[in-house]
């Protein structure tokens, strides 16, 4: 009745994709990257929360202001829908992710805690129920549900979240060879606050034109055409209103695309900025080059090297 | 120095790409349907322009307010930027497409008219020139230039125009053995009055709704998703408003659904309706229910069987 869950951080808002696109990440050297959460059934026992890990300073102090803590919350809820009685349960949260980082830091927490709490209790759902508990999780700190980061963080892959009756994201191909840069700067954006920046409503033709850019990346995925696929890696709808809110941006992507990045752009509601490069050597030349552009602006960053992570949430031996 | 083309009828607005998508259309039973364009070489002779066929009388007495005469001016133009002298042409119009109906009527003039003056002139510009042409010929009628009429009339099937520096609509893969039913009502409705009824901007969250279901859509082909690709054939952004302008709208739309349509709405800005329908049976079946639909609500319509139109504007013998 113990279970150890991972889940990985997440580009939310994939360039084109704002609010409906989201990408898993796995390190290239094989480490992990995103939070870890183990689950006790504890009988008779009280239950509870430790948050421990390099980031734990970083929560708040309640644990029931804790992101894993409103997880547990809604599946109890939805444990008592189905008539069943939760057990009280020992979570222990290792919090590896930097919060208000862009890495998806809430959605590697949410869905870790989710499929540790669905493993002790013997798969009461469904991967869908999951990511349904996921999103309303998520609403409750970016203030309205977005399954951008929490569906990649469940299921991995780069996915897209179609709106319709049923949520069933959809899981795009993507091109094999290529690596994902993230650099990451020591600045803190908390997502409310990126929010608030973006307008209410577009002009009907930038809605039109953010639209047709998106299909035409899942175009570009689907027919392997790497120079579409660049043209179209752009956001034109966040991307101009929250750039001014990460010090240095335009450098930063100026220097990443004169490397020979395809793309760059915030990754989730930033400050980290992601791009993609054909190879690891083009991979490794642009992260040092946006490090550079970030320190010249005044700003230390660390630059890592992805690939997309298949997988998605999973428990730990 | 005489060339006669053909450019097929087209769903512009295809459901969910509003201004983004578009299909070219072959009747099922072999026979063309679109406008025919002869154009001759005068020498020194005077040019002009006739105008023949079924539905020339729907079209301005003043040949120059024709749009195959905008056609020709935008060509003559182009030529001079080269430094080539225009001569004299002789065109004649073969207006058999209805016009105000909703099947790329304009389109197909332009189209057909470019394409027949290419040939006469000996193939001076690439097809990207003469799209480039024809949506400022388009723009003449419709208020500003649209692609998603021109570019399948004059390149075939089902094109995604992406936003972007060099206008390269994109072809999509479409079902194989889908069958598109057009039924086209007694009634006229202006593009320009079908566009003053679209609002200028759209709240934020219909934009993604809107963008990530073309995206949607566009997987959906590519997957050979026929449910995926049903339940994202709809239009979020201008059925709404514009539906009301049809009368009976609601009443066909249905019938066409419950009969077995994949999805059903307006052909280019109306009034005619397309559906999409799994084989030649389902197609005949639904046609007839949204014949009988619009007859119930006081509007006579003809239904017809069409097929995507792979090649576009062509020379005729």
């Amino acid at each position: 009745m113990k279970a150890r869950a991972y889940a990985p951080a997440t580009i939310g808002n994939f360039a084109a994709g704002f609010d409906a696109l989201g990408m898993a990440l796995a390190p290239l050297d094989g480490s992990l990257l995103g939070d870890v959460v183990e689950a006790e059934l504890t009988g008779r026992n009280r239950g509870g929360l430790l948050v421990r890990g390099p980031m734990a300073k970083s929560l708040p102090k309640n644990p029931r202001e804790n992101l894993v803590w409103h997880a547990l919350d809604l599946f109890s809820h939805r444990l008592r829908r189905y008539g069943l009685e939760p057990a009280a349960v020992r979570l222990i949260l290792h919090k590896n992710l930097p919060v208000c980082s862009g890495l998806g830091s809430s959605a590697s927490s949410i869905a870790a805690a989710l499929t540790a709490l669905n493993a002790v209790y013997c798969e009461p759902f469904s991967p869908e129920t999951l990511l349904e508990m996921a999103g309303e999780a998520e609403g409750r700190v970016s203030g309205g549900a977005h399954y951008d980061n929490v569906a990649p963080a469940l299921l991995g892959g780069l996915q897209l979240l179609a709106p319709g009756e049923c949520l069933t994201p959809l899981r795009l191909p993507f091109f094999e060879r290529a690596v994902v840069v993230i650099v990451h700067p020591e600045l803190q954006l908390p997502t409310a606050r990126a929010r608030a920046v973006l307008p209410r409503s577009l002009p009907l033709s930038l809605c039109v034109a953010a639209g047709s850019n998106l299909a035409a990346l899942v175009h570009a995925l689907h027919a392997r055409d790497r120079d579409l696929f660049s043209e179209c890696l752009r956001d034109l709808v966040a991307e101009p209103r929250r750039k001014k809110l990460v010090r240095g941006f335009d450098a930063v992507q100026a220097a990443a695309l004169e490397a020979g990045a395809l793309g760059c752009s915030l990754s989730g509601s930033g400050p980290s900025l992601f791009a993609v490069a054909d190879s690891r050597r083009e991979a490794d030349r642009i992260a040092g080059a946006m490090c550079d552009a970030f320190r010249r602006a005044g700003v230390e960053s660390r630059g890592m090297l992805c690939r997309t992570d298949p997988e998605g949430a999973r428990l730990l031996p």
